[in-house]
C-alpha cells in the first residue's frame, strides 16, 4: 500500500516546523511581555456551538466529525430516504472540528467567565479546518493566531494591540503598514451622503478603491442613487489622511464625530510609545466582518505583494450569542501562514535556524565509538547539540552523512586519536581540520 | 443557549496551559540537545492509513470525519439498509483523526524517504484523538509525546534513549526508576520452558507478578502445562537483576544469549555517561505491544502510585505496512498527561511559573492613565511583563483586581506622582510602599 494524505493536509518537515515555531515564539515572547496570557480549546466542539456562526458557506465548510458506535441505531431513515445529507447529517454527527478561534474563545469566556478577571487579555495560537476546495497556498488545515482583550472599552487596547504589531513585525524583521479606521468614519461618511440603508454595501464598494480604482468605484455608488458630485466628493474625502478634513465633514454626523474621537483617544497612546512602522489613518479600510463597531487594523507587507497579513478591531459583544451579554472587546490576528510565505519569500529566516547538530562524531572502531558517545554526552551536557554516527568502520559513508545533514564541524574518532586521548575536529565549511582535546574541542564548538 | 463542550473533550486555562507548555518544553529542551527534531502531522489522516492498525478495539475507537458537500449521493444505500453502521461509515467517511504518533510517522517516513537521511531522529509532541468512554482522567483529546530514532539498530540509541528520560525526569524534578529487559531474554525464558508456542500469554502472565502475586502467577503458569516445579523456576528467575543468572538459564537458547548480550551492548553505552535515576534490570517488564523486538523500557514515579509515566523499545519494522522494509528502530513516549498529574499531586511545578504579571499599574485620571500606558511600554522593552488596569479612578476596584490576579507590585499614579514623575510603588505580599522613579522601578521590578 502507498501512503498518501487527504488533498489540503500537509506534513511539515523538521526544518518547516522549526521555522513555524520561529513564527510562533517570536509572537508568543511580545503577547506575554504585554500581559496576554495563553488558552487553548479543543478540536472538537458541538456542532450546536459552531452551526450558524460562519453563515450558510461557513455551515457547509465545517468538517463534522461521525458519532461513533452503532450510529444509524438513532440515524433519521426519512432524511436518508429523501437524500437530504444535510438534515441526514445532524442525526448521525453531533461534533465538528474548530473552525476559527473567536466562536471557541466566545464560548470560553461564557462557560469560564468565574474563573476569569475581566479584563481578559488572552491570546491563542491553534490550528482550525475548513473543508475548502484544496488549492495552492489555501489548506483545510492551517494554524490561527489570535490576540484579544474582552470586557473593556478602553482605547488603550487598541494602542497596545497597534504597538504588539509593529514588535512582532519588528522582532521578525518585516517591513509593514499598519493602517488604522474606525467603523464610526464609515458610517459617518455613510449618514453624511445618505447612505445609512446601504452601509454594507457601501463599505464594500469603498475597500475595493486599490483594486477596481476611482472610476468604477464612483460608477458603483452612482448604483446605489449618489450623484456623480457626491460620489466623487466622497472618494476625495477617503483620500485624505488628515481627521481634520472629517472634523468638517461630519459636522452633521454625531456617529462620524465619535468616530474621530476614538481615533484621537488611541493616538493619545499610541503616540507615547515608540513604533517602527507606519502607522497610517486610511479611511477606506473596511475589514470584511461585520462585526467590528470600532477602530480597525490591517497590516500589510511593503516588500511583498503578498496582501493583508494581519488584521483586527473592536467589536461590541463577543458572547450574547451564548447568552452573556456587555462583553465588548478588541482583537487582531496575525496571519501565521502567510507571515510564513512571505518570510520565506524574502529569505528574512534567520541563518541560525538550522535542523543539523553542532557536531557530528565519526568513529573507525567499537572502542572509538563508545569514546565518541561519552563525549558528545558531556558537549550535550553544556547545551551543545551533539550527535555521533551509530556505524563504525567506513569513513565515506560516515562523512557522506555528515555532508547531507550539513553539520558545520564532524569530529574524528580513530586508533591515534582513541590512545592520544583527543578527536580530529574538521571545519566542514574550511575544509581546516585539527587535532584538539576535550576542553579545546568545548572552547571551538561553544557558541 | 447555555455554552457545553463535548464530553471528554477539555479547554485550558491559562495557568494550566502554562504548566503543560512548562513540561513539553523541558522535554523538547533535551530531545534537541540530543539531536533529535521535530516532525508535525496532520489531525486528519486518510482513513486506510489508519484502519486495521490498532486491532479491532482501535478501528472502534476512531474518530471518522464525514465526507463534506453532498455526501449522501455516493453512500452505500444497501449498509444503510441493512443498519450495518460501520460498513455504511465507510461509504461516507475518507478521513479520520489520528490515533497515536506511530502510525502517521511510518507513514511520514515512507512519504518522505527521500527529503530524510538516516538515521532519522524525530521527535513529535502532538494531541491524538481517541472515542473512549470519558472517564476521570481520560480523555477523548490528549497529548502524546513520543521520541524515535529509525534506520538504525546501534544499541547506543537505547542508551541514548534511557539518558532522555533521565535528562527529563532530573529537569522535571521527578524521581523515578528507570526500567529495562529485553523482548530476546523474555523469548529465552519461554524456550528454556518449552513454552516458545505460547510465549505472549506468557509474557502477559509474568507481567502481572507484580499485581497479583507469586502464587497465582505460579498457578496461571500451570495452566500453561508447566511443572510446579519449572513455573517456580521461572520465578525464582526472573525475581533475579543479575545478568549471570541469565547466563547459566540461557546455556541452550541462542535467543537468550542474544537478549543479554544486547543488554550488555547497552550497558557499555550507558555506563560512560551520568544518571541521576537508577536504571535496574527488570526481567518481568513485557510491556504490552507485540511489536517491540529488543530492548524494552518503562519508567515509573518513586514518589506517587502513578503506575507507568513512559515506555518504549526496540522494533524490528516500522514500516513494511505501508511498502518501505528494513526499517528498524527505537523509541520512547512521555506519558505527557500522567506526568502533568504527578507534578500537580507533588507540587513539582516551579513557583515562578504564574499567568500574573509582574507589575499592575493603577491611575486616578486620564493623563496619569496615558503616563502608565507610557511606563508600561519602557517595562516592556525591558523584558518586563507590565500591565496597566484600563479603567482609572476608583482605587478599590483597580486593588481588587490587582488582588484577584495575585500581582505582585502594584504601581500607583496619582496627581502627586504624576507631578513629581513617580509611581507608589507597592508590594502587595509585604504591604510596603515607596515613591520611586522610573530608573529605581526598573530596578525593583527587574528579576
Amino acid at each position: 500500500m502507498k501512503p498518501s494524505l487527504p488533498k489540503g493536509i500537509r506534513d511539515f518537515l523538521p526544518n518547516e516546523v522549526l521555522k513555524r515555531k520561529y513564527i510562533f515564539e517570536t509572537v508568543e515572547k511580545v503577547f506575554k511581555k504585554n500581559a496576554y496570557v495563553a488558552i487553548e480549546t479543543p478540536t472538537m466542539e458541538n456542532l450546536e456551538t459552531l452551526t450558524g456562526k460562519y453563515g450558510e458557506e461557513g455551515d457547509q465548510l465545517l468538517f463534522k466529525v461521525m458519532n461513533n458506535g452503532d450510529f444509524l441505531k438513532k440515524s433519521d431513515a426519512q432524511a436518508f430516504e429523501e437524500r437530504n445529507s444535510s438534515k441526514f447529517a445532524h442525526s448521525i454527527s453531533k461534533r465538528g472540528l474548530r473552525y476559527d478561534l473567536t466562536v471557541p474563545f466566545a464560548r470560553y469566556v461564557v462557560m469560564h467567565q468565574n474563573d476569569i478577571s475581566f479584563p481578559f487579555k488572552r491570546y491563542q495560537i491553534q490550528p482550525v479546518w475548513r473543508a475548502d476546495r484544496p488549492q495552492k497556498g489555501r489548506y483545510q488545515e492551517f494554524y490561527q493566531c489570535d490576540v484579544d482583550v474582552v470586557g473593556s472599552d478602553s482605547l488603550m487596547y487598541e494602542a497596545e494591540l497597534v504597538k504588539i504589531y509593529d514588535e512582532v513585525f519588528t522582532a521578525l524583521n518585516l517591513e509593514v503598514e499598519i493602517k488604522v479606521n474606525n467603523r464610526k468614519i464609515l458610517a459617518g461618511i455613510a449618514e453624511v451622503s445618505g447612505l445609512s440603508d446601504q452601509f454594507m454595501t457601501m463599505t464594500i464598494i469603498l475597500d475595493k478603491l486599490d483594486k477596481i480604482g476611482e472610476a468604477k468605484v464612483v460608477e458603483q455608488l452612482e448604483g446605489l442613487g449618489l450623484s456623480n458630485e457626491k460620489a466623487l466628493y466622497i472618494i476625495e474625502l477617503i483620500g485624505s489622511s488628515c481627521l481634520e478634513d472629517f472634523e468638517v465633514a461630519f459636522q452633521d454626523s454625531e456617529m462620524g464625530q465619535l468616530g474621530i474621537q476614538e481615533l484621537k483617544d488611541f493616538h493619545q497612546y499610541l503616540d507615547v510609545v515608540t513604533t517602527n512602522n507606519k502607522v497610517v489613518f486610511d479611511p477606506s479600510l473596511a475589514r470584511g466582518l461585520s462585526y467590528y463597531t470600532g477602530c480597525i487594523f490591517e497590516v500589510k507587507s511593503l516588500e511583498t505583494e503578498m496582501g493583508s497579513i494581519g488584521g483586527g478591531g473592536r467589536y461590541a459583544d463577543l458572547t450574547s450569542n451564548f447568552g452573556l451579554k456587555n462583553m465588548p472587546g478588541v482583537g487582531v490576528s496575525f496571519g501565521a501562514e502567510r507571515i510564513y510565505d512571505v518570510m520565506e519569500e524574502l529569505g528574512k529566516f534567520p541563518e541560525t535556524l538550522s535542523v543539523a547538530p553542532d557536531i557530528l562524531f565519526v568513529t573507525f572502531g567499537a572502542q572509538e565509538h563508545i569514546r565518541a558517545f561519552k563525549w558528545s554526552g558531556l558537549l550535550r551536557e553544556k547545551g551543545i547539540v551533539s550527535d555521533v554516527y551509530p556505524d563504525f568502520g567506513k569513513m565515506k559513508k560516515q562523512m557522506k552523512y555528515a555532508d547531507q545533514i550539513n553539520v558545520q564541524y564532524v569530529a574524528i574518532i580513530g586508533e591515534e586519536e582513541m590512545n592520544k586521548d583527543v578527536v580530529s575536529l574538521k571545519n566542514m565549511k574550511t575544509g581546516e581540520q585539527e587535532e584538539v582535546n576535550f576542553d579545546a574541542l568545548l572552547t571551538k564548538i561553544d557558541r
